[in-house]
């Protein structure tokens, strides 16, 4: 058995991915970069980023490129709104979002607060959750925050920094493809989670949702700083790698679980969510060894043998062998070779509060998160 | 064979049931007759009326009697709350509502539209609905107009005169127990269904709703007018009467189906709703024959011999034989005495629309609305 080197809960600071320059605006030419990176670290989830290239190019190539902000450069009392798609990427992939979307829900928060929406920021940097808010921010004429409230994607709205830091869930609202805007004051994270998503399956299993939208000052000490510019640089040095997968691990400071061939896949689309799991056989110097991964819309957990070689919140991503290009779980597909690699979270997650939201036991795993053992 | 009286869709003015004077509020006394009468109308839904009775006097002892109003007595600018519940009736029965659950649908109202809810009304007569709405008046400290947007009950949202008449539904809100308020802008009144209703199974089945929230002048063409006045009037004569079914039947020239016993019960609570079917075998002078009524929330369709003897949007009650009361189809027991009744609805829903909206087709059923044969 090749031996698995220690998961560790590190994170990339944004000056350890710094760029060349710094980046002041997102254009065209960026989205490819941008997906690569957002894929990666969506972890399977957020949705493949293939549809919210096209999105988003098409809205900056109408509207003109999107401002990449910090909150510091922004009205400290200007509300932000987090914008992320939610329900099931299966369902995503086939049932695109509609113009407009956004716009509704930034008339629905300005009517029922009296305040501006000043920018937009990902709720999730994960998948097409990355990508598509450039979209509506082009579409908005409004900046992008450089900042995310998970650093990957998780399948639950609770499961983001904005909770884990206490803020409490005041507004949330959801759009559908065909005009239908919810508005939610819930009395919980959880409560916004079980109606938002009620509301999404009815309108077909995937909409816009907006949460915990908040002024800039607020909203800052309460996200993931940095996720879209880490995100365009690690997809840089992936586009511009022979070597994508050795690159990746060394940027992230991920280990390889595994390397081999999808052998079976499990997946259904119940619920708002799409969950099952996929088991790859190992290939080249991992032959003989075999890798299984749970999933709710990411991949949750990896097992070898039984035993959890990696977990939430910690990231695992599956990368397509060849490309270097992580896959989304909705397009795991027989036969790939692809390579299984973890990486740990943002140090957010390892706190009591973090691992109580989105630990093993909030996906429903009777264990408790640990950083899995070193494998003989 | 006892003959089946034909049906007919009559439809009892305000001026048929003229109370002995114009009613000006509803007090404490008045709730036992209003039960009576608005049970009688439910058709076996709109929830079992007695915890209805219990919490609207209790909130007319905390804040006295409720003023009934016309539409002619508001500001015609003023807007008129339609209030209900929604959800499974074999939910609402054991999950009560909490107070401040109309208060906190008001405020989310007023703050969008940024206009004063003046009166509520109920958005259905039937059942716990047309008596709950004296509670919520009585708390917010409200009129409530006589009229409701049915006439009966029905089990889904769109099925109510506002949609007939061609309103658009451009609002609905929701809150539930714990105080979770859900504003919805709909496109349509079937998705306001759609999604209130996923909402409301989202939250524990069982829900309070507002829709077709409008001025007074525009409400009040769309509406049923004089319902309140008219189930007071109907519960009181069954309350004085020795012979409570025939007197029924009177007032509302309504046919019996068929008197007997309750032999079989089928029923589940499942996407919000309930639904089943209650079969009554005749007992003295009906002896030998079967009815069967299929249920969801309310009394749909009664068949016998696999004819259909009465329809919806024509109204179908089970009443106790003993005691003359109206049961709910919740509260269907294996034994129990029973008389089915029949009896014409409001010409609104005997328009093309209303029956697109409320006829047997829009139920599911296979065929269309016709006054039932006589039966030889």
């Amino acid at each position: 058995m090749v031996p698995v080197k220690q998961a560790r809960a590190v994170h990339l600071t944004a000056e350890e991915v710094a760029l060349p320059e710094k980046i002041r605006c997102i254009s065209a030419d960026d989205l490819a970069a941008l997906a690569i990176g957002c894929a990666i670290y969506g972890t399977g989830g957020g949705g493949q980023t293939q549809s919210a290239v096209l999105f988003a190019g098409r809205a900056i190539r109408d509207n003109g490129p999107v401002r990449l902000v910090s909150f510091d450069e922004l009205d400290p009392e200007g509300l932000v709104m987090p914008l992320g798609g939610i329900g099931a990427p299966t369902v995503s992939e086939e049932l695109l979002h509609s113009r407009g979307q956004a716009q509704a829900l930034v008339e629905a928060l300005e009517r029922r607060t009296g305040r501006k929406v000043v920018a937009i920021m990902p709720t999730e940097i994960g998948g097409s959750n990355g990508v598509e808010p450039v979209a509506w921010a082009a579409e908005l004429g409004l900046p992008i925050v450089d900042a995310d409230g998970i650093g990957r994607a998780f399948p639950e709205i609770q499961m983001v920094s904005m909770n884990v830091a206490g803020l409490e869930p005041t507004l949330a609202a959801v759009s559908d493809v065909l005009g239908n805007v919810v508005l939610i004051d819930p009395i919980s994270a959880k409560w916004t989670e079980n109606i938002a998503r009620a509301v999404t399956v009815a309108v077909g299993a995937t909409a816009l949702l907006t949460i915990y939208v908040y002024p800039a000052s607020v909203l800052k000490p309460a996200t993931v700083l940095g996720s879209i510019s880490r995100s365009l640089a690690v997809g840089r040095a992936i586009l511009g790698s022979p070597t994508p997968i050795a690159t990746a691990c060394e940027l992230l400071d991920a280990t390889i679980l595994l390397a081999g061939k999808i052998i079976d896949i499990e997946r259904s689309t119940a619920g708002g969510f799409v969950t099952g799991s996929v088991v790859v056989a190992g290939l080249g110097e991992h032959a003989g060894r075999m890798l299984r991964i749970e999933i709710q819309n990411e991949n949750l957990i990896a097992f070898e043998d039984g035993v959890p070689v990696a977990m939430a919140p910690d990231l695992i991503s599956v990368i397509d062998s060849h490309t270097g290009h992580a896959i989304a779980t909705e397009n795991l597909r027989f036969g790939q070779r692809v390579t299984g690699i973890s990486w740990g979270c943002d140090p957010l997650w390892l706190t009591d509060t973090g691992l109580q939201v989105a630990g093993p036991r909030a996906f429903g795993y009777p264990f408790d998160y640990s950083v899995p053992e070193v494998q003989a």
